[in-house]
């Protein structure tokens, strides 16, 4: 890692700072990475298979000023050249790192905006536990022996963010009915109450937020996630009758909706957040940016932690110019206009390596 | 209906179109459609009962002008004069439509944004299912024989929008316990996931979105229905279990919640669209301005669209100010003001008898 | 209560009304009741224990000029010259009166906004059924008798707004296993529908709403309660088969979701709200300012009123900047700012004593 990343500092020097070009991978949450770079003065451009996605016509404030096409998203590799003439900094997002790969995505040789290192903290489920758990983070327990189940657990799969496969079980016989062995998983005991995805950014450069021994943290929204289809299958009638008909639970991401927190739980949230930036600096060298801690509130008013994404995640699409939680900070601030401001700020004070990898 | 096309654009001739009134009946969208009309400088008028509605006056950006009050909605066919008189131009809309009544409201001899000629192939599920079809769109499977249910279905019936009456049911016993035989009704499939109605806008006489053949077309926002009983039902306790207490779910649309669509899925909203919309013009002369498809996302990430609304539908209530897909396009556009700046565009370059029917 | 009024309005004779501060507990609602006094001009003073909250640095434009530290939120009581030297007028919200205790916060001799009388009607039960049904509002049927349960009915406790220990039962036993008898309950009929907590302003130095006898009324928004664990509970199974795990549906309010009513549905909540504030002048002297109506909408269109919070709630949290309804009002109007406003206009127009008690 330290290799491509001297790399890309040597890069970095080579650029223009004062023409910078935003760009990311036309998916996810790009509307609103152009939008905030553009209303930021920053030229951008779309990564695309094959040609420009024509969706962004109807979007003309989020529409990047140009495209860069290919055949497959692993050619990005061959076409460095071109985006380092650009002065291109990329954001990478999840589908970013899903198409691209993640073994490629690492070795980039391009100025990419956070810490790569964190990605592979935060896509093997093991290595995240060994993370939020040295943070403090209460988190749901791990059931290491399926024989074990006695109340209900969730059985995710390793790698997938999408949901698709998990199962609910609440027995070791749902379990095994329900397990795909050839996959990696591992079990978590279900946790009640109320999910919220808290969209955090982590400045190292600036003192402006919620101030931690080094940068400061912010809170930008909170959304939760529509999961087809979990979500509406009560509609039809129980899981147990529904399994009659071949109709099992999904959780696959389909949408996000709008929520607040209690206020009372926004000194817990921020102090998570601390913890996770803090506890970062040892492990990885530092998360830097946008982050998002996926919770669960119980009826104790206690949050359990079941994920982490290191970096801005689809819920940030929630709010684009009006947020109840970024409205405190500026008018028209989006996760991806902060980012946008964060680059900016790095550039003109001459700080872009310490955000940048 | 042409001849009533022809007067009305006989009419429209004889309009000072630098001094449009934009009216609509006092209730469903009428909020945003004043806000946005008064926000483009058209003057407005409210048409209700009796007397004028008295909670305008706690929302005075969104209150008409002026009111004209009937005894009974089907009495506007006597104030066409005094309408015609006042250059106006009506909005449509579901609870218009509704409270007009189907047969008098398509020979108004009025200007009315939109086509008319639409209507007959919405409201009637037959009709709809051929267009809808014929747009390319995969839609729920009908189920021509009761007896033929293996499956879960939902039952709708014809005409009533609001969706009260509709059930669910899971084989033939069910289905005849539920259905009332002197309604027209449909049997559908029943499509597990989550909805999502799509809040779409299609000029014939603008080229700044989404590029069709002719005209553009643009994504506004995307809304959830709040429906009771069914939404909330399942904290009482199983269907199963409530039943021996008479109680039934229910479909009737009280509210809109906001909701975003994970953004991979856009790309397949917008063809959805401009299927609809290109498949229209052969079959009744063209969809204009607003429409809406109701959908089911299901846990592939496919869409099925269950129903069209082709105008403005309360589910666009949710954003007035700020829409995290409106955002992108300009600030402050609702539902209301996309319809106003529509006329004013067409007013102003003469092609108003593209838009008005 | 009328010693402590004369007190109080003896003391606003004192104050220097060009150089009011606003003051709340940092809790609860205090963002926006901050935020919106920024906005209008205020000095603005946060009431914490033992030190300045870290997490409002996250949130520099709801921020408070100045903290008073106190070990105790009783201690309040000992720094009413301090905050009297500063004009201090106190917005009460639903935190603040639980923690420095209805007694204490009842004869606190420092300016509040709003009517202190109406506290005690909102907080007991009983009290609060005697002013709502005098109201003309229709609320869910009380069960005297236990034994008499038949239909489903959610048993509450007084006091506790939370929502803890509520629970829902379907028959006498269910009564029986789920009470605490060491707490005042009342028994309710449960409610099929959708809930709509609708958050009203009612001004009774102003004329610029939905015009009452005396002054005028508003709804600033409409939000839904996230409540743990009964919102998410149907993931995990059917109610019954979660019992045999030790799992009970529980009512804790975690956060909020926005929403949007019907259109047609608002004549009748502007109808609710005149009742309520017009009723309340005989009972104690009158409702001022924010209040928030809990309703359920049942699948006949009709209103259920469960409950009233006589000040402003936490669900007003969901909207800062953009309101689907404040904005047909003007532009960023939080219920926080709508506090500061009234308190603004009163100042300057000599009608302090009208809104203060």
């Amino acid at each position: 890692m330290n290799t491509i990343k001297n790399r890309v500092h040597e890069i970095l020097d080579g650029y223009d700072t004062s023409n910078i070009t935003i760009a990311t991978l036309c998916s996810h949450t790009s509307l609103q990475i152009f939008h905030g770079a553009k209303k930021e003065g920053f030229r951008t451009l779309g990564i695309a298979l094959r040609e420009p996605p024509k969706f962004y016509d109807a979007f003309p404030l989020a529409k990047p000023d140009e495209f860069l096409c290919l055949d497959d998203y692993s050619d990005i590799k061959n076409k460095l050249d071109e985006l380092v003439e650009k002065n291109t900094i990329i954001i990478p997002h999840g589908s970013f790192v899903e198409y691209v790969g993640p073994k490629d995505f690492k070795s980039l040789k391009i100025p990419t905006f956070g810490n790569r290192s964190v990605l592979e903290w935060e896509s093997d489920r093991s290595m995240e536990r060994i993370w939020l758990e040295k943070a403090g983070l209460s988190m749901p327990k791990e059931i290491k022996n399926p024989k074990d189940i006695k109340m209900p657990v969730i059985v995710k799969y390793h790698g997938a963010k999408g949901g698709r496969g998990f199962f609910i079980a609440k027995d070791y016989h749902e379990f095994e009915r329900g397990v795909d062995r050839r996959r990696k998983y591992s079990i978590q005991e279900y946790i009640m109450g109320t999910r919220y995805y808290i969209h955090y950014f982590y400045s190292p450069i600036k003192n402006d937020g919620y101030r931690l021994s080094k940068g400061s943290l912010q809170i930008l929204g909170v959304d939760r996630r529509d999961e087809a289809n979990i979500d509406e299958m009560y509609k039809l009638g129980s899981q147990k009758e529904l399994k009659s008909y071949g109709i099992y639970p999904s959780f696959v991401v389909t949408g996000n909706v709008p929520v607040v927190l209690r206020e009372s739980l926004l000194p817990k949230a921020f102090a998570m957040g601390e913890k996770v930036v803090e506890s970062s600096w040892g492990i990885m060298g530092g998360l830097k940016g946008s982050f998002c801690l996926e919770t669960v509130v119980t009826d104790k008013l206690e949050f359990r932690v079941f994920e982490i994404s290191a970096r801005i995640v689809a819920g940030t699409n929630v709010f684009v110019n009006a947020s109840p939680y970024a409205d405190y900070i500026e008018d028209g601030l989006s996760m991806g206009r902060r980012i946008a401001k964060e680059i900016k700020y790095a550039a003109e004070t001459g700080q872009l390596k310490e955000i940048i990898s």
